[in-house]
């Protein structure tokens, strides 16, 4: 591997190129900004601390021929203030590791974090801290921090008003935010060279410009919600985590599932349906939870579709059932990032 | 590159592989354990948030010929609670990301999170979540969380009891905890051949197995003082920041460089300077503060010695003197990870 214009560069110039080119998505103003052993801010009196933190590896979680770096940026980003959508939290900061590959230049860290930035601006949310590494791979770490709000007289039990994976109760209907299945369904049109055609931008952009569904999970917490899950993984694979860690059933309409039009044009409906159930990369949070409140949820800008119900039989199993009232079984119910 | 037994293993198997070998070092006991798309815990009442986050690849933190995966496990979490203890923040919890690369089978994995494990409950923190991907090398990102006391009386500026970088001021005196150079005349002593004869043990135990500096770091910010740094590094190189963060000179009397007896024995009185001075590894922190209070900071366990003074003069610069009074310079002021 020739060397690149990275390799001159000590750790320390490298890390006031990133910072300055996060430009406002680096937190300055904090207690302690960017540059200490660590990072220190304030928090919110009352609140409860959220923190999760996800490494994403190119050749596993993106490739260079289907998403430029800046969008790897931006979805590193999205995918975990997703996490944190999903516990009804309010995120805040994150701390960026990077771990650069020998075949990385200048242009290729300026597109990852300038994609980064853009991210953070339109999730709100700030880069308090991180650490830079070369290594054999790239990867790209965050860790994110949100805050909890305190549980109102609408919270059962809990101290904080959060969405757990265990919150579900037999009754419960089963709500799901967006048009699953459009950011596979974007893969597809990208690696079909039809990235370009009319009509497939919406699905290209949801493959490499993820929206994290902060305010449908700040709303499902502050209507006394406990249940949400984000769906990456699969829609079908992460209701299994909610159905086993609840010890519930769910059970999923087929045709109450909201397509993407675009995915239905381009993919055709059968495998739209498929790519839904178990395509992952979307960003949406499915939730559970009475219906009234699951129906009247204040999410103006995204849609939330009720897809089904939790039950008392087959706990732990995940259910889909067709127009004919047959049990449906897609060909994947999402993917393994040790398999993938 | 052969499968491994861990090829089989579905993420969410490897997962609760993982927290079962953390036992009592998985937070189970938090609002939102391990396992959920995040974690969630209590802050305790006026603390601020302090977070940082490392980046350690095979390779470059670590050799496999040089350490155990134990090992690694061990110093990953120290490193992530020595850069907690060099805010003089009270740590509190880790996120994990492991990449796992195609050589590392079962045992390996597990002998990484028992490692892991040893060096959380000796560090008192505890993993509260994380995530596990495969890739072409093996990493260790770690997140550590911890809080800050609220300020006292005897803290000027500030609502919180942190130790920076840039609050070094001229007259202030210069301190360092433990013996610098021992982690690296450890490392010497192995690549050597000589890590099993007599005496060397507590040089080896300094390179595997460091212990962050948390009661020091504590002490120092209950007592006052304001400025701190991990030395990781290399004690010069590390100064260097505080020099250039605080817009101060620093100057170290080599003379008063508190060597570790084994070291000097191992490797000879000159070259122990060089590597107190250089050689990085170590987690020690250098303090400044006033004389009377770094003379009397309550660490009864670990040494803390009055090295050498800030002053006004050659803001950003660290000087070695020697007992000549002519400035030293060492062969390296420290490492950088991008270069080594």
């Amino acid at each position: 591997m020739p060397p690149t214009d990275l390799d001159g560069l000590s750790e320390f110039s490298l890390i006031a190129r990133i910072v300055a080119r996060l430009g406002e998505a680096a937190a300055r103003d904090v207690v302690v900004p960017p540059g200490d052993d660590a990072a220190a801010w304030r928090v919110p009196a009352g609140a409860g601390a959220v923190a999760t933190l996800d490494v994403l590896t190119e050749g596993t979680h993106w490739r260079r021929d289907t998403m430029a770096l800046s969008d790897a940026g931006w979805r590193a980003v999205a995918a975990n203030v997703s996490d944190l959508a999903a516990m009804g939290a309010d995120p805040a900061y994150l701390l960026v590791g990077l771990s650069l590959g020998p075949d990385v230049t200048m242009d290729d860290l300026d597109a990852l974090t300038v994609g980064m930035a853009e991210s953070c601006r339109a999730h709100h949310v700030r880069v308090a801290g991180g650490d830079v590494v070369r290594g054999a791979t790239t990867g790209i770490s965050i860790a994110a921090y949100g805050h909890a709000r305190p549980a109102g007289e609408q919270h059962e039990g809990g101290a904080f008003a959060l969405l757990r994976r265990d919150g579900a109760r037999p009754g419960d209907r089963l709500a799901v935010s967006g048009t699953p299945g459009a950011a596979a369904a974007g893969l597809e049109v990208i690696l079909a060279g039809r990235a370009e055609e009319a009509g497939a931008e919406p699905l290209v952009r949801a493959h490499r410009r993820p929206r994290a569904r902060v305010a449908v999970g700040q709303a499902a917490a502050a209507a006394g919600l406990r249940c949400a899950i984000d769906i990456s993984d699969g829609l079908l694979q992460d209701l299994g985590h909610v159905a086993r860690a609840s010890d519930v059933g769910i059970e999923v309409a087929l045709a109450a599932l909201p397509l993407h039009q675009a995915a239905v044009d381009f993919v055709g409906a059968e495998h739209a349906v498929d790519l839904a159930l178990g395509g992952g990369e979307d960003f949406e949070l499915a939730l559970c939870g009475p219906r009234d409140v699951l129906k009247h949820l204040d999410t103006p800008d995204v849609p939330v579709t009720l897809i089904g119900r939790v039950v008392a039989e087959h706990p732990g199993e995940v259910v889909v059932w067709d127009d004919d009232g047959e049990a449906y079984e897609p060909p994947s119910r999402g993917w393994d990032h040790l398999r993938a």
